[in-house]
């Protein structure tokens, strides 16, 4: 059995009182001073412990005010949905709005759309020529009220020009229908996942606590010519969202 | 054969210097007025070309210092790959090791095999009864020398330990197969992908530079009964990684 160090059993047992409910959100963790007196350990061991707590994103830590269980419901985002919900041809549900409904909570997002020369991250997944443009509808998506993530999603200007994709405004029943209807349904995406501190200006946007990375996600959609039509960039704020994947093994 | 357009072509044949090693870590990539009369093309396709390779994590744009290619090259993760290789009933390959191998670079992995009791998020994952043990894996990955990433590999004790994955050592052809021998293969998988900062532990072990969050992957492997029969959690350096899944429309 492996050992655990001083300060690991320290983390371990407020891990167990915050997953247990024992430390509900909100709830102030004990001080330092007490937290030294219960365990018998030293005011390192304590910091070391809660400093482990603040990393897994359970607990924190405000100058002055002292130290909280955080308000932890990450909002779990499923890549697959947006694809089950094309192949299955239901109603096109937004699958941010899907998520967030699913957990009893109030979605809400702002959209702008413009016509851009992006960046050539961008330009090159859509496979654009040179100085190609680009329609791009992005979104400051809210959970309850608050900032929760950003989604920017990028079609070729020439592609889409004359549809509702190039206008203002929500589209009912989804940007990927009406795709479809131009020709173009996406029967393929690759997901690129990765994480980074956020930029200054995402950090306002976003209102990040400090030291809160971003996971970034990317998808690119091609269609059966395998023509890239679409790339949408999540930004999401690692101390808020999960992202899971299901995988079925194929039958022989 | 598709077709590359010019500034892919430009890409491709940087890429191949660097992975080569023609253009080695460290060294200034040539200006972009030396690449435009190298290949014949615009500053506009240099660029472009550029951004891709900056993309790919393969350079580095310093401004007024110039581009140079980066020290390390985010490794390319295809969580889905492990799975394919139990479908087809291939040799046993860890996906690590392939994607390591398929760079062109040298793995290496150092493994701990110990009982414990696990954390409550790893037990209740396994379904662990109260107080019930787990043998875990765990794996501290190398790339070209360099520590690279953590793999930890959880099993319900009860399940495994009269087999080979309770005993020390490496498992040529994977504890995967060893738990469908046990009677247990996998049939489905859920990955939960989530971001934070390292903990102490994680910066030391890892050497990572300050201010480098983890990419924290969980995957839970079921049964055909669905019972969970092993817990892999990877923790990857967001500087070092990519994760990449595909997702294929079903036809109707």
């Amino acid at each position: 059995m492996a050992r655990l160090s001083l300060y690991q059993q320290v983390a371990a047992a407020l891990r167990r009182a915050i997953y247990t409910g024992e430390l509900a959100p909100g709830d102030q963790i004990p001080t330092e001073a007490d937290l030294m007196e219960t365990y018998g350990v030293s005011r390192n061991t304590v910091r070391l412990a809660l400093g482990e707590l603040e990393n897994e994103g359970l607990i924190l830590r405000m100058r002055r005010r002292g130290t909280f269980v955080r308000e932890r419901r990450p909002l779990l985002m499923r890549p697959q949905d947006e694809f089950r919900y094309l192949e299955q041809g239901e109603p096109r549900f937004d699958s941010f709005v899907h998520a967030v409904t699913a957990e009893g909570r109030k979605p809400d997002q702002r959209i702008e759309v413009s016509i851009v020369e992006p960046s050539p991250d961008i330009a090159a997944r859509l496979a654009l020529p040179k100085g190609g443009l680009a329609v791009v509808r992005r979104r400051l998506r809210y959970v309850d009220g608050r900032p929760y993530n950003t989604n920017d999603s990028y079609f070729p200007f020439d592609l889409v020009a004359a549809s509702e994709i190039a206008r203002p405004g929500n589209i009912t029943r989804g940007a990927n229908r009406v795709l479809e209807e131009l020709g173009h349904p996406q029967i393929r995406v690759v997901d690129d996942i990765s994480a980074r501190m956020p930029t200054a200006d995402e950090s306002q946007r976003l209102r990040l606590d400090p030291g809160t990375p971003v996971i970034v996600h990317i998808r690119v959609g091609y269609d059966p010519e395998d023509t890239p039509v679409r790339v949408a960039v999540s930004v999401l704020p690692a101390d808020k969202h999960l992202i899971r994947y299901e995988l079925e093994r194929r039958r022989h």
